[in-house]
């Protein structure tokens, strides 16, 4: 396992051994990590939490990390030494992953010294910013996907971490598999892939290059037919090859197109796949298709059964960045954990205060209503009528009745110990698909979806408000 | 060292066992990897070379490996076998790292049996395209900053890997430091960090949160100001500890503004600072910076002296990928490399054919003229004049004396064994300044630069048209 403990903004350092210096290093503290918004899909899929065991779970300091750090000369012996023997000792709630989540809403919480609270704040974020963003944007495309999508874009991605974490969150987000063979060693997900240009290249003719390959793969062949010209050799070639494939009883599967119109090159490939008797072949897509393409493809009837998506996928190109933060909630002064909160002049800046959860609130049909920030302790009584409001427009209000609740937090470390152990990645894509068909598809379509509620529980408000009227 | 074998698409290994199993794997190919364009950039900075060279001295198949790659029950026993003795056996030149390179120019070029080439396809892509990616914008950035720029993006990274080799490459374009500390211990790079507003918030009020700040670190002193109010109480608070400080003989660095108006908080903090007799003390800007805000605060002679630079910068947020290619260019057939070429109906998409190389004319005055891609073996005679024209519209020509020539290309592995030593960090940042000093700021400017000329010898394009017009 990989030792990320060194992976931390210097400020983190620089205020421990702050806290350490001025005696609050050992103040209980409680810190929220959760995004504000500003994705393109209404709601986010949370992801990473296994990754964050894993660090939280290797976190300690080297002897060449304390020498590093002690090379700077800023730091004395007594924060040294501090480090030296550090090892994670608080609490962390958070999120499953594969939930369908909301802005505000705490994805992980962190109760624990401010000391080791505040030096995982960096990691917590690098790795839960990453694949939440990753797996909302694959949620996002395959809210628009008729047909498989296939995660293609290591070649793409930002470094090999991105590629690797990036094909998993792609897969919990609704990709069937992924081209990567590290993640799919890694992650026990299912494998695609075909050939590239090179290999016709590789060859006299194309022609020859089709019939080497089908040779080799009988039962899982994918012919690329965009090396020379689609329709004028491409197409004509694999057909051929197929012919002679079904001629011995094999089971050709596809043809992929790479480049060109995909709308056109597709519906002509079907002409002709389906008059030389080829309707089982089905037709494979890729070349910088996002979300607005596979809209504009559907509009169009294009005849493509699965999709390839690199690029626009694995970067999250028109959103490159979830911007999650991890801010102070509570903060322990005279043995009680009293609740702090960070204005702002922009209202939605806000922080909630206090130790909190969240709970989901679902219908009589079993789909969603509203989800409830409450604080940690609060507990729902779904024997009675449940009155919510919106947190700024508070006259718009609401009452529920037979509703049930979920508890949408799970203890994952418990004073330093892990309690919760993470579901495969298998289950967790599935669990990631249920937790989205609860939602109606109302919430769930890309252009203006309708806005799900995301409440404050009345202590929780009173105590937001109580707050924002003290004098700091 | 990170073993990053299995980091390739799966096409790749089922290309590889083809190319076995039809008797093309040990002929030799060369393979260019390259980007086309579509930087908001006019030039790239070359990056990654150093991780790329630990990559291939560090390709082998782990027998866990192995028996992944057998479990999927598509390859063969003569497959696997050859995957245990694997090893780079071939040539690769490349660009020197924080080198400035344009489209179509090979940043790295592979010469090796097709089966070894064909590997290394994808690992190389993704290591060169995100730090090139990241390198570049950073030199954007560069050329907009007024004052020195620290990165500051780990938390916004896609991943581990995206923050430390973003912050590696961030450096080698123009950043004077980074707050990533993983990467300072494993680059040797300046570390750059302040505090949080939750150093602020675990204090009883702001004034005693920057006292205890002020107490620790005496002479790196940097207060972040806008926790409650910047001009009501974070820069009247701030005055106060300078006050103290100076007092005391201690040397406070600056103040850090993090959101709000960057342009107008910053001078009516500079005023401020200024009447209380701190001209010596430096106003540190952050928060969701990019290069168009950079030239919005210089229009507006913001009284800014540095900036730390985040989401946009690590994410490159704005062309969150860049596109680069790994393309055939020759494959031996009969004991002869033979010049492939990639035909496509978009002309920028057609590859140029062959074993290559790269030349930078330089003037009498030492700057940049055009550069030149040959034929691998070619050598300019400079003690002639020198003619080149455009690629596309050929009567565009320029007869040139007076001129030098640099090779842009190192041989990197020579037979598998490396033959190149990268710098390090700090000396490649050093010769990325000096490379882009060569270029007339007219090609370096952000809006509508100079187009600098990238053209092909004689022979080169010779041969292009030969193929070109020939039947495939």
């Amino acid at each position: 396992m990989r030792n990320l403990t060194m992976l931390t903004d210097f400020y983190e350092l620089t205020m421990m051994n702050g806290y350490l210096e001025t005696g609050l290093d050992k103040k209980e503290a409680v810190f929220d990590l959760f995004y504000r918004g500003g994705l393109e899909i209404s709601y986010a899929i949370s992801c990473g939490l296994s990754q964050a065991i894993d660090y939280i779970n290797n976190l300690h300091f080297e002897d060449e990390d304390i020498e590093y750090l002690k090379s700077l000369n800023l730091f004395g012996e007594k924060f040294l030494k501090k480090l030296k023997n550090f090892k994670f000792t608080g609490d962390i709630y958070a999120m499953r992953e594969g939930e369908v989540i909301f802005p505000m809403e705490p994805i992980l919480t962190v109760k624990a010294p401010l000391f080791e609270a505040q030096l995982v704040e960096t990691a917590l974020l690098n790795i839960i910013n990453h694949q939440t963003l990753i797996a909302s944007k694959a949620a996002r495309i395959s809210e628009t996907a008729k047909g498989v999508v296939s995660e293609f874009g290591l070649r793409r991605a930002q470094g090999p971490d991105a590629g690797i974490y990036g094909a998993r969150a792609a897969v919990i987000g609704g990709c069937a598999m992924t081209s990567n063979v590290l993640a799919c060693q890694m992650f026990d997900l299912k494998v695609s892939g075909t050939h590239a240009h090179s290999w016709i290249m590789s060859f006299p003719d194309e022609l020859s290059a089709f019939r080497a390959y089908a040779k080799l793969y009988p039962n899982s062949c994918i012919l690329l037919i965009d090396t020379y010209d689609t329709l004028k050799s491409g197409i004509v070639n694999a057909i051929k090859i197929f012919d002679e494939m079904k001629a011995e009883g094999k089971k050709p599967i596809a043809v992929r197109l790479d480049s060109g119109d995909l709308a056109y090159l597709s519906k002509e490939v079907r002409k002709l796949l389906d008059k030389a008797g080829h309707t089982d072949i089905k037709i494979f897509a890729s070349g910088d298709i996002d979300e607005n393409i596979l809209m504009s493809l559907n509009a169009q009837n294009a005849a493509i059964d699965s999709y390839g998506i690199g690029t626009k996928l694995i970067t999250s190109y028109t959103n490159p960045a979830l911007g999650g933060v991890y801010k102070l909630a509570a903060i322990e002064e005279d043995g009680k954990l009293i609740p702090k909160l960070k204005v702002s002049d922009t209202p939605q800046k806000i922080t909630n205060p206090g130790f909190k959860t969240v709970y989901r609130i679902f219908n009589n049909e079993n789909k969603t209503v509203a989800d409830l920030i409450t604080l940690f302790n609060e507990e729902i009584d779904t024997s009675a009528p449940l009155t919510i409001f919106h947190p700024e427009y508070t006259w718009k209000r609401m009452t529920i009745e037979n509703y049930t609740v979920k508890k949408l937090h799970v203890p994952v470390f418990l004073n330093g110990k892990q309690v919760y152990n993470s579901p495969s990645v298998t289950e967790i894509a599935k669990y990631c698909k249920q937790s989205r068909e609860e939602f109606y598809e109302e919430y769930r379509r890309l252009a203006y979806p309708h806005i799900y509620k995301v409440d404050l529980s009345d202590n929780l408000y009173n105590l937001k408000n109580e707050l924002l009227t003290k004098k700091y």
